[in-house]
């Protein structure tokens, strides 16, 4: 069991969060046109070999290979046309020692052919004769029957997310309906007696409410639905009554605010007031982000995210996405942008550090210029292109660095 | 004017398609909520200043900075505690000098007070009075009103694609409504007389369409809506009638199919025929991909991709991608994974090789294992994690390179 209003290290974070995820979302029936994205709730197994029969890969002659052996510029090898074969229709043409015909690029290869010659590698002479100066090994050109997909094999797992050419695969077996999850459904609340609803013009003293859309957007480039619950004042009857009820309608919810001292510990309070596991971790070693608290109830789970805009994003991108995205923590495949870092950058060895930065070209090489601004400007945010990370181990990046820039 | 039928280079071949493309999609009004990845149709200027009064970013105490100039540990500033800044209200108290204000993270800065105290360098001594141990300089721990963002500035441009963030930055200023483009149209046609549509079960010789379904996922990614007009025979009055009938109702046009010679033929017979502009190329000097042709008319565009699934998906990468999401070319700040080539790989300068590859991880670091197989196989598209390309002027790449794999 984690140690608990101690800095964990994030690794140890992560499998703590990780072992008290448990929900399983509904399974639905959707159309292809509708599976972009979505996650396979089943596995799919072909049902058909693909292609179905041996067809060629180019435009040229059907022949038996061995009428091809030794064929040269010098010495080719002369075949007698013998019919052609027409694409989307059965061929019935036979292919004899000496004998050649024509095929297009995916037609169906004729009886005892085995090979086809490029239409590059023959001269049409007269009288349907062909001769070929290069010869053809058996399988050449041509896609063996069950080659691509043989009928049986498992094509996806489930769990799988479905990307574009998953639903090309999908159509060419004929499966045209596919069982999927719903998206995680995930429930926003704000809290802070600061907070306004974005269509109310703040008195002096009180801000706009802007993480309730931010996260909005985070959770929609996720794969997940959010549900916007509002504003609740930093009150610990409110507060909980809301977490219940975000946790009842969905599977993950996100509070966030509370930067100050006040309104941490009401997060806190609520959090352990969830009964069973309650309050799992108070604090990760990530700037900025720090004050983030974590809690689970019933497989759910339950995040408390800094106030700050910028500390919010850092900690959703690290702690939640990979959640509802992968559906687990891993991120060695994570794609960035390669650039060189513009300046000097301390950090304090023990903790990651997310630096917002800003992509320049500059005599035909990429540069990441940190974003420099206070974690409390939503502007650094906007006018950053992505964050690179100084990880726990380092203590600064020196100018010139090779860094990767996670886009957002 | 680019000369026709001839391999032009990749470069400018998109100087030609772009300099056709000039649709401009309407525009419509959005919520927030609605409003992730879309294309903004205005500019949006600030309307108020953020943070609209100074506000405190660390728990501690307003001072007037001057107050603790040469406070330190052996000698602190001895502060008198006036008051308390509440969270969301108006503060009327003043800070004099020796004087000391409590403040929340967040919270507003009383009149005259220009810094504040981090809580952690205080000491609460009795009655009221406070230690401060290192001094503050004005500004310290404070954003000043206008500092995140000032009213009258643009935010955002015009055309600027809207991400997360930017809809918590939106919420900031109040606007809960923005103007942003419809996503453009594009019409999928699929053509071949092989071709059968998936809900079928194919004869000998007859292959399901696989290209409708993987371009729909593409156009989907793209942020564009696609709309599916299936399979067209190879005849040029067909294949005119529908192409003509898509271009009417869509911005943008994929006809996939017609790897043999024949199909291509009624592709660019067909192109040729829409009067003004018709075709611009036949042929990109990149592999697989090469029998790619590209019309425009009245400033729609119309892509011939090749038929293989392959290698339709990787024209569409290079040539459709950019306009559908960037609304232009430009690559240089696309992400991708950084590893090692894991073998050899041979390429013909003069033209781009597009590599399917597997990213395995191997004593912690990661390779890139090119997926073997022909380029008709949909099942290469389907292992692979991504695609890495040998540039034009390169003539191969030798194991352990380090290469850039993009992901799909």
């Amino acid at each position: 069991m984690v140690k608990l209003f101690k800095l964990t290290s994030l690794e140890e974070a992560k499998k703590v969060i990780y072992s008290h995820w448990q929900v399983e979302p509904e399974k639905v029936e959707t159309e292809l046109t509708g599976a972009l994205n979505r996650v396979l709730a089943e596995e799919i197994i072909a049902q058909t070999d693909i292609p179905a029969l041996d067809r060629a890969t180019v435009d040229g002659f059907a022949v038996r290979a061995s009428s091809t052996f030794g064929a040269s510029e010098a010495m080719p090898a002369y075949l007698k046309v013998v019919g052609q074969v027409t694409m989307g229709e059965t061929s019935n043409l036979e292919v004899g020692p000496g004998e050649a015909v024509y095929i297009p690029t995916g037609g169906m290869l004729p009886e005892q052919a085995d090979a086809v010659v490029m239409v590059e590698y023959s001269e049409e002479l007269a009288s349907s004769e062909i001769a070929v100066t290069r010869p053809v090994s058996p399988g050449e050109n041509v896609i063996k029957a069950g080659e691509d997909i043989k009928a049986g094999t498992v094509i996806f797992k489930q769990g799988h997310r479905l990307r574009p050419q998953d639903l090309g695969m999908l159509a060419s077996q004929g499966i045209l309906k596919v069982k999927v999850y719903n998206p995680y459904k995930v429930g926003i609340i704000s809290t802070g007696n600061e907070l306004v609803n974005p269509a109310e013009v703040p008195a002096p003293g009180q801000i706009r409410d802007i993480n309730s859309y931010t996260l909005y957007g985070l959770v929609q480039q996720s794969g997940a639905w959010p549900i916007l619950y509002g504003i609740v004042p930093d009150d610990f009857d409110f507060l909980q009554q809301a977490v219940k009820k975000a946790l009842e309608e969905n599977d993950l919810v996100l509070l966030s605010g509370g930067s100050s001292v006040g309104t941490r510990d009401y997060t806190v309070k609520v959090f352990e007031s969830l009964g069973k596991s309650g309050l799992l971790l108070h604090g990760i070693p990530v700037k900025p982000g720090k004050p983030t608290v974590v809690a689970a109830a019933e497989g759910k789970l339950l995040f408390g995210l800094p106030g700050h805009p910028v500390s919010a994003m850092v900690v959703y991108r690290i702690l939640v996405h990979p959640l509802l995205y992968d559906h687990a923590y891993r991120d060695s495949f994570e794609a960035g942008v390669q650039a060189k870092l513009a300046r000097n950058l301390a950090s304090t060895a023990g903790r990651e550090d997310h630096i917002r930065v800003k992509l320049v070209e500059r005599n035909g090489e990429l540069w990441a210029e940190p974003v420099l601004g206070k974690s409390g400007l939503i502007r650094t945010l906007v006018e950053a292109h992505g964050e690179i990370v100084i990880p726990e181990g380092r203590e600064g990046l020196a100018a010139g660095e090779p860094v990767k820039v996670k886009m957002f």
